[in-house]
């Protein structure tokens, strides 16, 4: 970066001015009050003012407002603009703090009454930033080399049923996965610590199988144990993975936060596998909140190694472009000599059917595929459904289309089948 | 409570039947997966799975969705039926943890495609996740007692501008507030410990300021400085606090997030005032994300003290309803034993005009009122705004009309002026 000034790109919508309201909104968020008080010159406002650096009315305007806010005078002809803004920060108000950023790009002005329509796109930031955080320790070097996989996916799987299995019943099941070839196994979101599968005795259960599967076989498998919780429970969950071997932990984002997240990374000795559950809620609306393009950027350099970006043909309510947009911008370098570039983790109904799209969009093997009906309900078994993943990739790698590749090859053709 | 069962209010909106769709939204959070699995057996749901303990189908229906949905099949006839759905979760597949409580009642469900609405209203938890958290370590008596305010409000300010002054322009400024009265003094959220004005600096400067004010009078205005940062940041100025003086905290509950929240309380000598900046992202869309009402029952739980639930007649997009029943909330006792009660803080363009509002709504003195310009800007000086505040104060629990009081009561009078 060139600059030593924050920025925060937005999508806004107003029936006011939207030049006013991004300078009421750049005054809020430095300046902060309506009242000129006594200390408030015209040399501190230089100094410490955010500042409007890009307006781009749009063309569209909508004849209700994306948002309710109480008090707002309207009439019949009131239109509701949307505006593509920046607004930049001084370096000195602020310092490279991750936490007072959120405070600064993402505080009040979503709750401000002349903004209908409020969503943070994008963010950049200098490069003090960077100096200040510790970013991925692992990224995609560390996983591949701790997976064992290179020049494709990692093929993944999440234990199902997400709650309800014991340690013991975890394990068995981990053990399938390991004979049928898997490279990397995800707890869910759901199984962290509950009384009914404790994560320590999980941990020993599951670490047992995958120790003796490696060295049988050489290949050990990436499982990522949900240790989230609180600060000094990940931290004991941290140091059981160590003890027994384990090459990864997950924690959930929205549920940790980033505080702890940060404190996470700094004792972290192993990969973190970022969850994103509770995203939906940041998200969902199209006029509100946070776009996936600026809140990667937050954990990469917090130091995720691994974040979830959902899937081609996925169960949610997430189109297939702002899936790739997102997994793209996990493998765009962020700093110059800082890339802090994550894998991406594909998931949600994923089979060997997404391969070609997944790859054409992503332009990438860099990333973890997790498919859980898609391998463990294959019809030949969980190994098949491996291979069928596999066999996949190397058809999508080859500009082959699947159906031809799938020609001599059962375990791909059986999944085609199932997922058609 | 008498049930060791989790349960979670919600508003949804589908174009299915409200009845299947709460029912996966159940499945979703506890088996999680769609294909019948090895290990999914009937006696394993019977122990594990979420289940619907209440559904009422509203009458109001929309003929479009709130929220978008990729590859949602809708007609013309679609309509979007609204329901309030209670979900109840087996409390040992979870265990009494706040952070993977989020995952579950808050997690993956708000991005189902078939979900075109869904807010979280409310959280009942058992008795477990009283004796998880400490809940507040001050709370209403705490913060009395440090401020020696007794039988009304605490009248409260910010340092305004928000950002530019220096560690000796704030002290200035600080030392004209406790001439004029003041209960309560706050960092704005955007002033942490940017280069401009450094946390340690500010404190060292703030606290003699209101350390001799209080050896020469013996009233001790209750600061609360924002140490919002990195955990380790955090420990560090709580400390450096401690050093100096300081009778109050204050953090970023969003920028911190949930574990650094647990961590601050389990080490924190000092009640801790919770900001909500970014709230507006969270909460902005009626049919989306979370109610003030469930929210603050978490960070209520992790220990804060004070929740700021904005106020009547704010500057920002809620109404007045929705800020009493925030702060209502916050006197609402949690648990039997362990009521968790909070002061709620009543901020944005506060001015003495609000106070018999606010306390017919809230019924209650306990509360911490921030005006800025309210008490800054008043023509009379510093003083008479704290005064006009505490005699508007008095006139709305004697029942009197601000006018009729202000009579005999310059300060107010000027006031009532000025806020006209």
């Amino acid at each position: 970066m060139s600059t030593n000034r924050i920025e925060a790109d937005y999508l806004l919508e107003t029936p006011g001015d939207p030049r006013r309201v991004a300078e009421f909104m750049a005054g809020e968020q430095s300046s902060g009050t309506f009242v000129p008080v006594p200390g408030e010159t015209p040399e501190l406002k230089a100094r410490a003012a955010a500042r409007v650096i890009r307006l781009d009315v749009l063309d569209e305007s909508a004849p209700a407002p994306a948002l309710p806010s109480a008090g707002l005078k309207v009439t019949a002809e009131t239109k509701f603009r949307r505006a593509l803004v920046t607004l930049s920060w001084p370096f000195e108000i602020l310092g490279p703090s991750l936490p007072n950023l959120l405070a600064t790009v993402a505080g009040n002005l979503f709750e401000l009454k002349p903004v209908t329509g409020l969503r943070l796109l994008d963010i950049r930031l200098p490069a003090e930033f960077a100096d200040a955080y510790l970013g991925p320790g692992f990224g995609i070097a560390g996983t591949r080399r701790l997976s064992g996989v290179e020049g494709r996916p990692l093929i993944g799987t999440i234990i199902k049923p997400s709650v309800g299995l014991n340690p013991r019943e975890t394990a068995d099941l981990v053990a399938e996965l390991c004979r049928a070839g898997i490279d990397f196994i995800k707890d869910d979101e759901l199984q962290a610590d509950g009384p009914a599968c404790p994560f320590d005795e999980r941990v020993a259960e599951v670490m047992r199988v995958i120790n003796a599967h490696a060295d049988r076989t050489g290949k050990k498998p990436m499982y990522a144990f949900n240790l989230t919780g609180d600060l000094d429970e990940m931290r004991h969950r941290h140091d059981t993975l160590l003890q027994h071997g384990a090459t990864c932990m997950m924690a959930s984002l929205n549920s940790v936060g980033l505080a702890g997240m940060i404190a996470l990374r700094r004792f972290a000795q192993l990969p973190i596998h970022a969850h994103r559950n509770g995203w939906g809620y940041l998200t969902r609306h199209p006029m509100l909140g946070w776009s996936y393009i600026a809140w990667q950027k937050i954990w990469r350099l917090a130091g995720v190694d691994h974040m979830h970006v959902n899937g081609i043909g996925n169960k949610f309510a997430e189109d297939d472009e702002s899936c790739i947009a997102s997994a793209r911008a996990c493998l765009t370098p962020m700093f110059a000599g800082k890339p802090c570039t994550v894998m991406p983790v594909f998931s949600s109904a994923q089979t060997a059917r997404q391969a070609p799209a997944t790859y054409n969009g992503l332009g990438s093997v860099d990333l973890i595929v997790t498919a859980g009906g898609g391998i463990m309900a294959h019809p030949l078994g969980a190994a098949a459904g491996v291979e069928a993943m596999v066999d996949a990739w190397q058809a999508a790698l080859a500009g082959i289309p699947l159906p031809d590749y799938a020609q001599s090859r059962p375990s791909l053709k059986r999944a085609l089948e199932m997922a058609a």
